[in-house]
């Protein structure tokens, strides 16, 4: 069951009026949903350092006419298919493709299968987004 | 066309030693690719501080439960529809879904995307990955 | 004068407890202070993405024995001398200098200093931390 | 004995031309040094993630008008003096310090002595450079 705390917070009034700017500009509704993030963020952070289960997705944008390519970045993703998600491609122009993976597992393993993948001749880029499985975080 | 120019490079031979160390264990299979990669990602770098077209992917965690969230979150993405190329959608479990979204535009502007998606109560957390339309990134 | 207000938070009871045994870790002794030093950090990186006038320190590693690169860097020091406020000096070992200099100026001034002492040849490593002057920023 | 190695590496002319603009911009006057920075900052950055003896700098910024302030700053530096190599002590204006301290240590422990400092009332913002002893790391 959610049960919601209440508690107080101290703050010098500048420096909640330089908070209140900044989390407008960002399209905050409300002061608790703001500091709720930036707790969430901390915390999504610690899961990764610490190595727990976690989620990342990989972005990577590689030229299609490279030979091999495609059947290379399949094999990967079949070589960690326990971890694999789901995939999708995006066609970026006459010659890009992104593929963007969601992958579930330990840290140190989502970030094998990006080393992997952005390794490869051809992926012009690549990037991981360490994010969560939600489970243990808290609305 | 595509021309390959060839140059030497002078290393130490101890930090050659590492270096060579440090991309096997990342999966590459030759030092070139390495060496591009590292420029290819300074150059991604040089594109978003210097607000150019780009492409980046953004990743957000919610609960689905939460009141009129989905509805909020499709809003949004209609309010950028010019930006917004493609999107998947990912049941991590029974509570929380994934959202990744390809967007395309000047990086200003897809910060913005992902700050008006990120700051929706019932997002648990969120995170947008820089990466390039690859156009003026050669292989 | 410093004035004091005291608002009200609302989190769920285990996205509390979670942030409590973080910050315990973090050794914070109130919570407040760590909500404080969330909303500073996120305040600094607004003063540096719109390059106003702020503070970083730039820290530098180098192999002293680098032929006439002391009196290089002592140049580069001198042209940024509107810059540069201070500077340490420690000897690591035998052979390796961190030096670590305290830059005040807008941010896109400060990182030109960093690039230029970091690009130099007998420079093995550095960094540059981006803080802040204090001065806008409320306690 | 310092032993230069010599290798090629291909690129394309076109990403050759955009990282020759990028190192100009960034004041280096070869490629290779250029590239000698790119790796070892790769390897500085693993030496961290795998918790070997490395060097950071703790810059933090605090009013020294804070009551005890300075007092709990010199005993923190004192528990943890073994790693604490040297400090420097910048007045910025009437009200604000800077202090930058060179701590030597495995990762985990300057991440400890980071934190204790950052997390005191009256430090308004502290950031952590982590750079490296140099020793393994050749030029």
């Amino acid at each position: 069951m959610k049960k919601l705390v209440r508690f107080g917070v101290s703050l010098d009034h500048h420096l909640l009026d330089d908070f209140d700017r900044h989390i407008q500009s960002r399209k905050y509704t409300n002061r608790s949903e703001a500091l709720r993030d930036l707790i969430r963020d901390k915390l999504v952070g610690e899961e990764w350092s610490k190595n727990k289960e976690t989620v990342g997705t990989i972005t990577f944008v590689y030229d299609h006419h490279v030979r091999d390519l495609t059947k290379k970045l399949t094999h990967i993703q079949h070589d960690f298919q326990g971890l694999v998600l789901a995939g999708m491609h995006v066609h970026l122009d006459h010659d890009h493709c992104l593929e963007v993976l969601v992958v579930k597992g330990k840290g140190s393993e989502i970030k094998k299968v990006a080393d992997a993948l952005i390794s490869i001749k051809g992926v012009k880029h690549g990037k991981l987004a360490m994010t969560t499985t939600g489970k243990g975080l808290s609305l």
